[in-house]
């Protein structure tokens, strides 16, 4: 039942950020349906790594303080007393916690005494629509503990980065550890812009193709999700920023060289996304104009036909007066024509003939065809 | 009937800020229909609490400088006499309390010489509209002097945190009871914007199913809400940030800290203001489609009706002519013919029904149904 | 005749601001028709207060560096003689006194070497638009000088508040003083800022009630009242807050907390002034689809009756045909019925009665109420 | 030949900037068309003033070094030779040279050792559209070299006030002469905007009295000459801010609060020039409106027109019908009354007026006025 | 097939920028259908020049730290080994290097030890529509290596003048090629505009003459290929503009004056971009005017006619009414005059005369001509 709750959670449509106003700073209340807890821990060191899914109370003082570099993973955020017995552990400020837990955060670094507190957004595969888990990463001495909302994520090629004999990890310092998840987290949005691409240049096809039904709400959805990719963007840029120019001590040179590249992915990130909305815009405006074209279209045509019969209406209404013939020779000859009717026909005709010249010659009929200009035109 | 008065001021539909311009700076005239004054004392110090509603000239002298910390919330500003007692006794700036009776403040922080003083808006529960007051805080050495423009607030967690044993408000210094309060104040927005984004919800439901009545009445309203919190938030996050950097010997390090998750909370805000405003406007935009969309489909079936009898009245007008049929076999033979009548009605009927095929065909009669976007896709 | 161009320059639409290129600078050349050169003297110390009328060249050296603090006042700026003799007398800058004169300049603080230089604009009663004159300030150690452009000002109560035993003004430095004036004319704005509420208010009444002639005109006038006053306070704001943070000995600490207030004012009215132009904008837009749909409404009603008539003319043409009833029995039977008369209006009124209760079912004619949304609502 | 290139080159609607890619850096090719090169000199001191039409080469040296400050005026760039000449003696960077001939540089101030480079436009007599050209001045530490695109320019009052006995001009350094020089030419500006002005008001009335055929490409003129006004002017503000703040010994603090002076000019234009755009949009959209009520207008007047003939249509039709009176007295017994004829048309004159009648009532013919709102008014 | 490919990248309408996500950093992969490596190699000296086609292991070693000025061009970066070696050689930075390969930076400037790394797009000939290479340049202490995307440049123009004697660049630092290499680069975006500036031209006459199919859609090519432009310009400028401020040992104080020049011709281009964007934007605006006015003339003048003929309907259908006139004098005395039919059709003519009289007296039909206001009147 949490479950589903959640996945209606999920369904909003529209964004929420949910706090119980009131509660002391630093509570932990996780909200319905968070994933159980489960903890994996990696030590690393000159010559060797070693790996194990532990219980946050026992396991870590083994490995704390004895290995050079302790990679905590926590993925599931149901458990409080276990985060809470991390925070003692590590000396986690009750503030980051409380974060933590609560998953509407925007992307951000903030520095507390002797810990780097980074949250960041992390992208998952684009289906229908964009999902996005918190996942936050706490920076110490000598550890790298990262809390996700969900299981399941982006960092799989850290973690064979690691256990590949590549000497730059596992001896440097924990800073280019969460350099190296940071960037991996960046990079994982590139795919799903990607995607997102193709889905734009499908609904190019499809305006040019047919108005069909979904096409507006697709293009719909199209914004929500870049719209959604901005909110995450923009303050992740300020975090990595903020990671690359604050003084600290706890990230080396080197590895703000690193960083510098990681913030340059995120402007670049940014670029195409302000692209692709330029896009968004040119493609709502097409459908907008080809319905109205349609519009037109449909009331030119009707109005043509009406046109059309209203003049030769006028002549059958002429010789269907009544004016008396035997009165005077004037009185509607035509009448009494041998090829009176013949003649009327003709009349009407020519003249129905000579309004469709007249419409085809200023080109209202016939083969003007409308110019399609595609929206990535536009971007 | 100054209550009446007070009424009518709240049912303004456009803001208004009054100055008697030319007064003395630091003046005190509180606005017509402000509600009675009264005292509340909570004094705290490491073994006790002490509440009592009091006196403000007589029962100040008790606690003050005798207690760690000193509470005062005054709630009412009608008693212009009790404020100046409380400027002498607090030694507070005349144009500090001159704000705090002129209730259309915007949100600040400012510094006088051992105050600092602050005003913020606390919103009510969220009802037909938004509706807020103005709420001061003084913080000084030992004292915490709040004053609130009418009577209920939403402090009483605050005031529960104090009373259950929560030993870091009751010992700590006055900035974290000044932090719990504008903590609470801020947090208090969540709910209400909680309660809007549900009405913008709801909104969006109903322009799909008919655009009934009071839809762009309330759209509007949503909007002025969006407009009334922005108002308010952007300045809010303005004083939280410079409570939070200015420096100042009254505000301690680990407050700080606090009151920059504070800032953080009024970010949070302010994003889910902007999204909201973004889906306002889709709102809008999709109920004046909707109109549009509408107005177009009575054009046409009108149009198509007319178009469609156009044709046909002329056949009936065909043979309505009198041409002499005596003269020539040419005239209007079919006036003769024995299923000359049935075989007009065929004519038109053939005639009709081409034309509902041919518009069928193309698609401006029947079935397509036109896909509603939800405003909410375009945020 | 002077005073004629003046008033022809005042009803000019578009500002304009005029300069004689190529003059050399700080050469005073006053507009023509500007008003008759008066000089009031107010000289105040601790226990006596002094008031005249006063002649530029002989009077001021009386006062001028025996009381503590002289505030010339000079109403009406045609007399350039005298400016030139004020010049010399208080050792003003050409250019400053070229401002003066100049009486299109944007409010601005500028220091000359012993004396600060305000400009600002002084807002006059609201009546059909926004007049403003424009003021000059100049603060010295002993003295303050105040140029305006004509007769009449809003400073009556500083002057009240000086006469009246005030302590604070009389003895303290002329700071204090110009702090009052700048004080003054910045309030005053908030009564005409008033009115123009009350306005927007009723325009809100009238499109609501009906489209009169000069409602589109009224809006603008009052977008452009907006924007005037927006003109004036956007610099007026950054030359108080230059005022409040440029470091200068002739303005003392104390008076810089009133200033700050001041620039309090200055954001608040800005403030109203953005809500009142969205409001505005709102009131156009509401005007705009006011107007469409009226017509649209037109459209509808005619295009309904239009319809309506159609398929009955159809059937009257039908028995207005001549097919030879003699020639078979099938030939237009109905034209030899008892009742066939009745029948035809029958089914013409059936045809009719069918259309109507289609348009009414369908919405299109009949009772739906259109809710016409407050441009307020939107701001 | 070469004039007609020019002239070609002027006519241009959208604004070019050429530069042969690849030159190397310094490099002087004037542009095809310019002028003929013409130098004066003028040399002044405390108790004299000189001046001729002087030849680069060889007059300098006679003046250069001797006079305390020489004015070499420079009128048409087509001589590159003798610009190097200039270049040589002045000791000018080959850039500021090169920036000299190519004339479409954005106003601007370099620094060079020993001199100032400012480049700036210098506007002409507004005719039917706004023409400028570049003027760039080099301030040495004994010298100003002024070098104009064509001959005549907006510098004779500065001319007049060197030879007229005005002490300050001839004494003072070259920096006042500067400063006299780009004084003169912002303060050229005016009168063009002043008359741009007229234009807009003139434009005003047009719309109001008829939409003519020129209207619409005036008012597109307006823009276009404001926005080329705005981007002569936005980058002119920084270059006086520039001149006004650097720090170098070129200029005396004396003449810099007249650069000061000078700069709130800048700001002043620039405050006209967006009023005036926003005049312009507002003008755009009055033209936009009238061009659509015109339209709706037609369409109305026809509507109604065809909405009456078709009751009366029907009428006409009713008594055209061919029911048999003979059959029975209930066929159409109209026909044989003795008034029917007239109790026809008598129906018809009926039906036409209650409907016309109903059409006035509703306000959709006759006197409702519509009021045009002004453009200016909306700035 | 690679070739293949590569095109395929380059059709592609909507802007992607592909990272395989994950990837350590500083990896080199580049993407498939890169061009091959060639190598070519420029040394420098103040008495000679030296160029030769070089292969990187073996040639680099001879030249490098032995002539002043070594200037490597590499073009296509197909060859990781090549691109690795030339890291190893000049001790390039990974990251560096890993942005070479990935050819979807942003113009930057980044400092890195010993090296100024700069990454620009050089734009190619204007055909259909703007394409760009990467191409990046190195400079070191004694060394400038520019690596390009593919074969083909702009740089010819330096090529020459390096051959050619021009001892400025043979004997100066490295620092004064690096300048040589970027201005050429961005001066050759020069011409671009140029062409650029033609179309819109043309098409602005296009608009005027008739809307022929592909109008639109060259539109919004001419508005991405702004885009574009823009997107390369901003991050261009601000390139330059560090290079110019940012203080560096490798870049000297004269080479810095010529770098201000070049960031003054970005800023130029930027202007035009922003010119010509709205212009374009004056296209759309100016189409979408040029439909919808054909729309209303189509729809004005099928009205016209419709409404010409629906009152002589009328006429004809009353005298094609049935009353007896053997019953009363009344009853439609003009079926028997004498000239009846005629006066009839008089009555016709003069009606629909005095319609069309009243059409173009209002001026909706005949000359009133509409003025089609250009684009590049606007901007």
């Amino acid at each position: 039942m949490t479950q589903k709750l959640r996945r209606k959670n999920k369904q909003r449509r529209i964004p929420r950020a949910t706090l119980s106003p009131g509660s002391a700073p630093g509570s932990l209340t996780t909200h319905e349906g968070a994933a159980q807890t489960q903890c994996y821990l990696t030590a690393t060191k000159a010559d060797g790594i070693f790996e194990t899914e532990c219980n946050v109370s026992e396991d870590l003082g083994q490995y704390l303080n004895k290995w050079p570099l302790v990679w905590i993973n926590i993925e599931g955020l149901a458990d409080t007393e276990k985060l809470m017995e991390l925070g003692r552990v590590f000396n986690l400020h009750p503030l980051a916690l409380e974060d933590v837990v609560n998953t509407t955060q925007r992307p951000k670094t903030e520095h507390y005494e002797g810990t780097i507190f980074i949250v960041l957004r992390m992208v998952k595969e684009y289906e229908a629509t964009i999902n996005s888990e918190q996942i936050c990463i706490f920076l110490g001495k000598d550890f790298v503990l990262t809390l996700q909302e969900e299981t399941g994520d982006c960092l799989d090629p850290v973690r064979k980065r690691i256990r590949v004999s590549e000497p730059r990890i596992r001896f440097s310092r924990p800073a280019y550890l969460m350099y190296s998840l940071v960037d991996a987290i960046i990079d994982h949005y590139f795919p799903v812009l990607e995607r997102l691409g193709d889905r734009i240049e499908d609904l190019e096809e499809r305006i040019v193709r047919s108005l069909d039904d979904k096409l507006l709400e697709d293009i719909y959805q199209v914004r929500r999700d870049l719209l959604k990719l901005r909110r995450h963007l923009w303050p992740t840029r300020e975090a990595v920023d903020r990671l690359y120019r604050d003084p600290t001590p706890l990230i080396d040179d080197e590895t703000r060289i690193y960083l510098r590249d990681c913030y340059d992915h995120c402007v670049q990130l940014l670029d195409l996304v302000e692209s692709y909305r330029d896009i968004s815009s040119a493609l709502m405006e097409s459908y907008r104009s080809q319905v109205s074209l349609n519009m037109n279209e449909v009331m030119k045509v009707l109005t043509i036909i009406a046109t059309l019969f209203i003049p030769v209406t006028f002549i059958a209404g002429i010789y269907g007066m009544n004016f008396d013939a035997s009165v005077s020779p004037w009185n509607m000859p035509e009448l009494r024509w041998f090829f009176g009717y013949l003649f009327a026909w003709g009349l009407m005709l020519i003249t129905g003939g000579a309004f469709l010249y007249y419409f085809w010659k200023k080109g209202w009929i016939g083969g003007r065809k409308r110019s399609t200009g595609r929206a990535s035109d536009a971007a």
